[in-house]
């Protein structure tokens, strides 16, 4: 399948690889065998580069380099990620890209700072996976969680960033696959309660003594900005929340960039793709619950996103009526404002951590 | 002055600013300034970033959001740093550029996590400057140290995430501005003499109780991987050594870009080119002490470096006959590697360490 410049840009967004934590040699060296060949084996390409960094993980392993070895096997498990990304057309690759990133993520887990636990969470019969990660230098007692929402394709290996930004302001972290997400895929796909997975999620932060319970917030992702605010509405347990990106409701969807569009067909399971809408419009509309969000929201959307539109926030203005909504639009933000990372990334962490009360 | 692509791939060498900090989309406009006008004024471009990022940074200070404090203040030096970057031709910006540069650094400096210490040390009359930080999670007892040199172009205030790497891996940092370097450059123009300023700073660091003395190593970047060794020769104190670059001595300095070679010449302060290349030549040479260099040492090269070429990393080969050397020289790798700063980055952090015996 050749590959149009819109798509080299959406495959290779160079403000969201980077902010997430690609290498910049290696967008370029993607971008460079996108140029030269219009045929380019992405897969082929990022399992490639998953393959070098989960080797020299392992050296430096080997070599007792820890550290290093967390960021190299995380590495492998992130250009994993990126080697199925949007790839819904070839469902075996699909699964291969993605189960390589789980087990390299599980590898590094250990040897990432602060470490990450792998938590597996039951729910009728169905295992929620997560990552709890404890700030280093807290205080003591209980630390306050944000509860982290990956979205249509990003899951819970590529918060690791962000989640440092956390850590590093006295928050703790857990990350987590819901329904229709990463490895939740293959069990359980996108459905109209995904509110059950992030309560799911609570219960058992609830019963862990180094977290908070009182003070556990939740933010989502893209479409994690549709799943952190439906979160809060129905689980007035959440402290605070935040929509990284304004997803109200898919009435875009027909406006979406077709792989985009795909993707999230793709997340529900069904073959036919006007049932596939239906579900979808049906099962993702923040309006029979905006009203009963309670804690205080922020919502942070960019001026330029293809995805969701200015309708989306609009939508939000309106309907959260029952709690202190703070609402920030980036004039030359793209979607979620990849490309303004550094400057819209550690604000949120800031306005999370002032509202879950976190030492400063 | 208009500017040649050789020129703005010097100017805006991407693995460089990344792989030091400087966010993706600052980089990217200043390359479509350059597209668009081909006198586009560097200084102009990065000072004006400069004083956003100092404006975000008070911000955040005024907001009590300390951590985002300290990088924005960071950022703000580090793009004013750029702003005067190789901008010899124009005595009066490089010197408004240098101060700025240093004045957000020290307001940055205490933000910073874990924070910098300014240190001043004397030395015949002259002022050192440079900036103690401590792993914060180090275990018990003083730390081992190590002590970053700058280059021709590279100083205290450049080396913010390479401590970082230092840190996490329990290594104490301290990074300062010796002859011909950043702030030092007003009062001290480069000279024969650098180890001078490595051994004042190894004498300050010997009455610090934070630090362990018995295991200081000293690493230098780019001319630093001159001034390092040199150090190293001249100062048996030293207990391990890293030339991030291999400078043995000024032979390439004829086929070196223009732009580096005036950048030679200026930091010499002296007008005539002749007389500073005499100097030049006569200064910077490691053959009459290389033998006497005894503790561990490690030269990292690059085969693409357009600055120094490959038989200075033979001269090393050759030279240091008194200690056990490494030579890793990467086949894919530009001035320094910073094109692979990912990769050798952490790698010469974790050598380090090793030698120095830092919890792991």
């Amino acid at each position: 399948m050749s590959t149009s410049t819109a798509e080299i840009d959406a495959f290779l967004n160079r403000g969201r690889l980077l902010s997430d934590g690609i290498p910049w040699p290696d967008i370029e060296e993607a971008r460079e065998a996108a140029a030269t060949d219009p045929e380019v084996d992405w897969f082929g390409f990022w399992m490639a580069r998953s393959d070098r960094y989960a080797e020299l993980g392992e050296c430096a392993l080997a070599d007792s380099h820890r550290i290093s070895a967390g960021e190299l096997l995380w590495l492998g498990s992130l250009t994993a990620h990126y080697a199925q990304y949007m790839w819904f057309h070839d469902h075996v690759r699909r699964e291969l890209g993605q189960r390589r990133k789980v087990e390299l993520f599980n590898q590094a887990a250990p040897h990432l700072k602060p470490p990450a636990e792998r938590v597996e969470i039951d729910l009728e019969g169905a295992t929620i996976p997560g990552f709890l990660r404890l700030p280093e230098s807290g205080g003591d007692g209980p630390a306050p969680c944000c509860v982290l929402i990956g979205g249509l394709e990003s899951t819970k290996e590529e918060s690791h960033r962000f989640e440092n930004l956390c850590l590093e302001r006295g928050l703790a972290t857990f990350a987590f696959d819901g329904a229709g997400q990463g490895e939740m895929f293959f069990d359980v796909k996108l459905g109209p309660d995904f509110e059950r997975y992030s309560s799911a999620v609570l219960d058992e932060l609830e019963r862990r003594p180094e977290i908070d319970s009182g003070r556990v917030g939740v933010l989502g992702r893209s479409l994690g900005g549709h799943y952190a605010p439906k979160s809060a509405a129905c689980d007035d347990r959440f402290a605070a929340c935040c929509a990284w990106g304004a997803c109200f409701d898919l009435s875009d969807l027909d406006s979406m960039p077709p792989r985009t569009r795909a993707g999230f067909h793709y997340a529900t399971g069904i073959d036919d793709p006007e049932h596939a809408t239906e579900h979808l419009l049906a099962s993702l509309d923040l309006a029979p619950v905006a009203e009963r969000i309670s804690c205080p929201t922020l919502v942070v959307h960019g001026r330029h996103d293809v995805i969701f539109g200015p309708e989306q926030v609009e939508k939000f203005r309106r309907g959260v009526t029952g709690a202190d909504i703070e609402i920030q639009v980036e004039e030359d933000g793209d979607h979620c404002c990849h490309n303004m990372g550094h400057i819209v990334r550690p604000r949120m962490a800031d306005w999370l951590a002032d509202r879950l009360g976190s030492s400063r």
